[in-house]
């Protein structure tokens, strides 16, 4: 019968096997939730049922990631259910939110993930990529929530660390630990949550691409018991320009000060530079660039995902810290600067810092573009996707 | 001067001390939200910017925190900043959400908790009780995300582990095991950021009033890679009115055949019936006791949360597991019921229950009532806090 039937069908030109098109719910939705749902070719159709509004929008978190480059209107249906079908969006992880006579409000069918500054839905769009960030049947490795008492702010703080599959079974082993921080906006939760940080780890380190690390990931928002109520306001966030002139920040006082220290006393660390790097994207980059420089005693390798890039004349900038280029290539193994292809601002300034940092004889100099992609984590998980296998690897 | 100004203030009945009280941002609120702010006195102010709204309200989940009794409409002042002030409200956590023109919107300024199957709203009322639920200077315990592979659903699945103080530095201690489950709408996050499990379990420990364990807290929903399309809707809700004659649930298969495997292979446990318990709310003591009273030789001690009370024909009901209250006896060392004393209709069936129980001869039996809490998290850190320290004694 079932062979009858697909003869027939594939005479009128028509497939069994290939059942039409339907949507599928995201991976990102709350249980039970049907929609947003996304299409086989990434278009996305959004629903919002709002009975009493006279004007719904999807408003994408950016405007280059496909979903649309301006608030798009939604089109009222019977029920006052709301919808709209987007071009098919870029894969990867998009902030998003409805628009509801001038309101932001989130999409009861998504979990919400801090950025933005609050808690806001998003959409994860499959990938034909190797499925490197996605969950496979490969050991796991643990997040775990580590609280740890900071001198320089008087409070508990939460830091994210993720250890490799072994950790604990393998109790003499002593591990090399990769410092990763978020974005404006973001927090300590980002990087396992939005970027998959945990799983890019265990796809890597299962595949023998990376060695097993540890990666500590911490809120990177700091204001300091001794601050004076003005600088408290700015919250951490590091200055431009090359800051290195300043005294340290408060959140660079927490990183050096309290949760290294933390780190080494709980975790079986390799506790010294050379097992020691930093990472960060966007504000993160900036903080990356303006510890790590600081404080080369610590970190031997240094990742700046869709940020900082060093420039300037080196002879003075970040406090002479590259004016030897000799000894920098000594101290630094790896200096890694990438960023979306899309964000042409940010690869432009990664050229630039390049081709100076060339010219001034530093080595051990990365630069990564990940195609088609723009100021979002997708980008974030490919830098780290790249960037993670380089280090420790001597 | 100062003096002077307080001799004054004082021959006026003021006090200089005295600041005039002014509310605080809520501990729950999102970095830098001024509000919702928190009086001295309980009273909580709202605010939501919504120019366009005819029509603003705030809407306590549930109607008894003292929040209010039903919505509670807000105040639209200039730049159509609608605001309201509550009348104190009970200590403790509440979701809650507006409904703009009819519509369920978050609060920008708060974070949101996996509540009410969505991500909600919630805030955190500060209470004058000993604070046995807050972040003190004790020694911390880690919380660990863990992933494991079901069987029966096919998927990975994770589970929130807390460790206590001690578990990676004392690596030859093995510990007892907490398996404490959620309500309905919930996840597996909610225990520890609604209900603070791992400070409760941080601070009873360092009080020596509970011994170190280790802590479980799954995803209180599964579906059978086995099960028809109709009762994986049921997304694994327990069956009412002791449903020990049915077989498993798709969840009573993860806990036992997945997840406690998965757990006595990767942590240090003491991997026998005596250092095993489980513990749920609402949905979930439903689901413990189900669950228990099927595996008696998996669990010694049993706690029901503002939930399930066991009644009936002991001698047939649960499968007959009550019939020889000695055997019953040797083998449940607790069996501990509790709710809060607004919820009367379960404090009610908890009483039946317990004269039910006594009179058939059940002993190790404990029941609690939380003065002046609802169906809430309050009610629930309280339980955990009274039915902790009364585990894995000898």
């Amino acid at each position: 019968m079932r062979s009858q039937l697909a003869w027939l069908l594939a005479a009128a030109g028509l497939g069994l096997g290939q059942a039409s098109p339907i949507p599928r719910p995201a991976s990102s939705n709350v249980m039970n939730a049907a929609y947003p749902a996304v299409w086989p070719d990434g278009r996305v159709t959004f629903q919002l049922r709002a009975p009493n509004a006279s004007r719904v929008q999807l408003q994408p978190g950016g405007n280059d990631n496909g979903l649309a480059a301006a608030a798009l209107d939604m089109v009222k249906g019977e029920d006052g259910l709301w919808s709209v079908t987007t071009p098919p969006a870029v894969p990867g992880f998009h902030y998003y939110w409805f628009m509801v006579d001038g309101l932001r409000v989130n999409d009861p069918g998504s979990q919400t993930y801090f950025g933005w500054a609050r808690d806001t839905s998003g959409i994860e769009i499959p990938s034909d990529e190797d499925g490197y960030y996605l969950a496979r049947d490969v050991p796991h490795g643990q997040v775990r929530m580590e609280w740890y008492l900071s001198k320089t702010t008087g409070e508990w703080r939460r830091a994210f660390v993720y250890t490799p599959p072994g950790y604990d079974s393998n109790t003499r082993a002593r591990f090399p630990v990769l410092y990763l921080q978020h974005g404006a906006g973001e927090n300590e939760t980002g990087w396992t949550r939005q970027g998959r940080a945990n799983f890019i780890l265990d796809n890597l380190i299962a595949a023998t691409r990376a060695v097993p690390m540890i990666v500590v990931m911490d809120h990177g928002y700091a204001t300091a018991l001794d601050s004076p109520p003005a600088a408290g306001a700015g919250q951490g966030a590091p200055a431009r320009g090359g800051g290195a002139s300043q005294g340290p920040s408060p959140f660079e006082r927490v990183i050096i000060g309290d949760l290294i220290p933390a780190i080494d006393a709980r975790y079986r660390t390799r506790a010294t530079r050379e097992f020691r790097a930093m990472a960060g994207l966007s504000m993160g980059s900036q903080q990356t660039l303006q510890i790590t420089l600081r404080h080369l005693d610590t970190f031997s390798a240094i990742g700046l995902f869709s940020g900082a890039a060093p420039t300037g004349d080196f002879t003075t900038a970040y406090g002479g810290t590259l004016a030897d280029a000799a000894d920098f290539n000594r101290r630094v193994r790896l200096l890694w600067m990438g960023a979306g292809s899309v964000e042409t601002r940010v690869t432009g300034a990664i050229e630039t810092s390049r081709r100076q940092l060339a010219s001034h004889g530093i080595a051990n100099v990365v630069t990564f573009s990940s195609a088609g992609t723009a100021h979002e984590w997708q980008t974030w998980r490919r830098c780290l996707h790249d960037f993670a296998p380089r280090l420790f690897r001597n």
